[in-house]
């Protein structure tokens, strides 16, 4: 009997590219706050969702990830990866929520759980300045004045680019938020005369649990996001940044709340 | 509205990782046939497929993709990528297929489409020698005495090694062969509960179009599989290697067979 | 005693990242010929090299290289490197010569020897269309209207791109060529008080052996150099694009010429 | 005039892949102190050392770097990289010192700043453990029981692997000890004739300044070297292992000491 929670399935269920949840991860993300053209986050919308504000926000994070048994991050190549997220701004029977358009992670175990949780994740390279406790010119402090990079490039080409000064502690996470996005999950047919019916198509909500976060720092920030021959990202490009933070964050996802089945009748 | 084959789907459907099919293959193959353990092989088959023989095949192969308007090749970062396909020997209805238990590509949206088309796709490093048409110290001649080696590593581990050293002109491809393979898509459900009962999970039969193979060479061949603490490979390493081949196959794909639904009622 | 033509130096001498020469390549190139402005040219040639002409090179080369067992191209991850080469024309003595003032490679072994020449390699990501012998939407014919793409980019920008679409064979190479070229030797001093006094610094010229050329295909081209923050390379782009080339090459590097010791007295 | 410390030289000096010293680095540390069969460390030491002790360590680093303007660390793809360090124990003129024969970095600009120092540095994949300071399954406590992985792979095959498990706080450094370390600076000749008669071939010692430590965490720790078919760090492979470690070192780069020239007059 072959066994595993994705493909590949093997008798000893050992191979599959991501096993049974739950999922743990930790991570530190450098994040912006900004506004885009309202007409462009609106046509980005699915179905079930409505246009709530402009506001946007772009994470990028270096992340650890675990099993139950917490040995992943002993092998790190296994465990380890960096994303850039970008998150829009909306509103679902009334409630505000994020939804995801785009996102990218740099290895397959986690482009794979993230397609299960209905994150369109994609390949990319994401780079962010680190934090060392130690006075050097190579490091930044974690505190005011403190300036962190990072950037996104996709197939070659530099896609984003963001740089936050910190300024002083916040109470509050920029908004909108991921843990408990609204995403779509969706996975296509292929037999012919069938490549527009997809198999899967769901509005669904993220259930993060146990979502730790550490103390946050705020400040001011900049956002470039470059012209690109085919991905859509510049349409949602910043027309205003609100703001720059840094923080850490843990969850473990283990459950999804299936919002709305996308498929046509 | 919403447009794309795979997510993420956008507004003007540019964005999504694999565009809507035909999509067009074009490859040069470095390949062993090989025995491995029958019972081995028989405990990779999946419900619907019974046990043929012990014989399997490891591919090597360097692609070019390209949709209708070929244009991907010009930005070949978008096109190329290389691959290692490992085949199992089976029968589905009384009929000899071939099976693939395990399937490593390099970029995210081979990947994709692979997992469309039920290719359990995991992303690894394969590397094949390359012939060039000068004589050279540095290049293999495609001809008898011409020796090409082709690696997998996985995770910062290698995981296979072949040579092959050409001798005579061969009238027949290696056995199984990949572009009627049957595979098995599969899309995981996350909600609670949920966990062992997935969206989809289907046997179906590739039906690849327009294939067209170049003049095969054959000769003899060497084949290492090395341990690896998770991945369940090494199961099917060879007791017997049989022959070693090179050549080029084109191929479409834009269709596929359902042979059984897998899921339990 | 330790032995090895470079670091690190073993006791068995089979470590070292680039053993004694010869050094065996074989290639296949895309080029194109174009001019930049004259005075960019001038500004990067170095003292003993005086202006010649405003025509410029860029080569994007997929490489296969082998010692003189050949055996580093069935290992092929040590063996195969993608390159993209940017030569100026210059006269030294009154005889027009190639001068590289850009290059890039994407492994290590290439990066070293290529220091030991003189060429100032760093590491880029270069990619280039292939040709399969088969007829297929996914790959252009090497012949009258054939379409072949390249591409660089560096630590996550795209510096560079090119298409050339193949009209006629021609007999001569592109100018100026690499196998002859004039490079910088140039390794460092770090002892406080020296930085600003190389160890090495020589005007040299390659003396590449065994050379031999495929046909050759030539046609129109477009090259792109993009922006940069702090390559340079943008000072070269063109002002007019001449001619677009494909063809293969082999060669053999054991010998140097040198030109001219570069440090003050 | 052309400008730059390192090749390429170019007319604004912008170009160069080291810019002039200083260079300053922050790093987090995992590391193993271990001995090796003594005759194996013997064979590895140059003219001018003398063997002291068996006692051997590796290192797998986290770096960030900056030149003087810190800016490098907010573009961090030119600033982040890992490193795996081998040293061994020796004697020069009666003091120990340490000595490095292999070194393994993931980024050219860290490559060619090693080489000026003498470091005999290649690429290659090291993976460390990060810590987070958020309780969850993904992460181990910088504190007793805290378990961090590091692994090495080159050229697509794993080479090394360590586990260390803190215990305890610890006041004094691994030994050897990286930051006065004796390398050797070589470069080697290309003209005919003069393959075995290099350039620059110098026992040196580093002279790291300003350089910091932060509290150091000491445990137990496994250390595996894995076979390679040319790679000669298995002799190197530990007989006994000591003792593992973790902290942050940060230091700056702009100065050495000669200790001997190495060429055969």
């Amino acid at each position: 009997m072959l066994k595993g929670y994705t493909l590949p399935r093997t008798p000893k269920g050992a191979s599959s590219l991501a096993p049974t949840p739950p999922w743990h991860y930790v991570g530190t993300c450098l994040a912006v706050e900004y506004e885009a053209d309202p007409g462009a986050v609106r046509a980005f919308l699915p179905p079930g969702l409505e246009f709530h504000s402009p506001q946007c926000a772009a994470y990028f994070v270096e992340w650890q990830y675990a099993s139950d048994t917490g040995e992943e991050y002993l092998d790190p190549v296994r465990s380890q990866y960096r994303e850039t997220i970008i998150l829009i701004s909306a509103s679902h029977d009334g409630a505000p929520v994020a939804y995801c358009p785009f996102i990218w992670v740099d290895q397959d175990v986690s482009l794979l759980r993230g397609w299960a949780q209905g994150w369109p994740k994609m390949i990319g390279s994401t780079w962010i300045t680190r934090a060392y406790d130690l006075p050097s010119p190579a490091t930044p402090v974690v505190g005011p004045g403190g300036r962190f990079g990072a950037t996104l490039a996709v197939k070659d080409r530099r896609l984003a680019e963001a740089v936050v000064t910190l300024r002083e502690p916040a109470s509050q996470l920029p908004s909108p938020t991921f843990a408990g996005a609204v995403n779509t999950r969706h996975f296509p047919e292929l037999a012919a005369g069938l490549h527009h019916q997809p198999a899967v198509h769901e509005l669904v909500q993220l259930k993060s649990r146990d979502v730790r976060i550490s103390p946050i720092w705020k400040g001011e920030a900049t956002l470039t996001i470059f012209d690109h021959p085919y991905l859509e990202l510049p349409d949602l490009r910043p027309t205003r940044v609100l703001a720059g933070y840094r923080f850490s964050c843990a969850l473990t996802v283990d459950d999804l709340a299936l919002l709305r089945d996308l498929r046509s009748k």
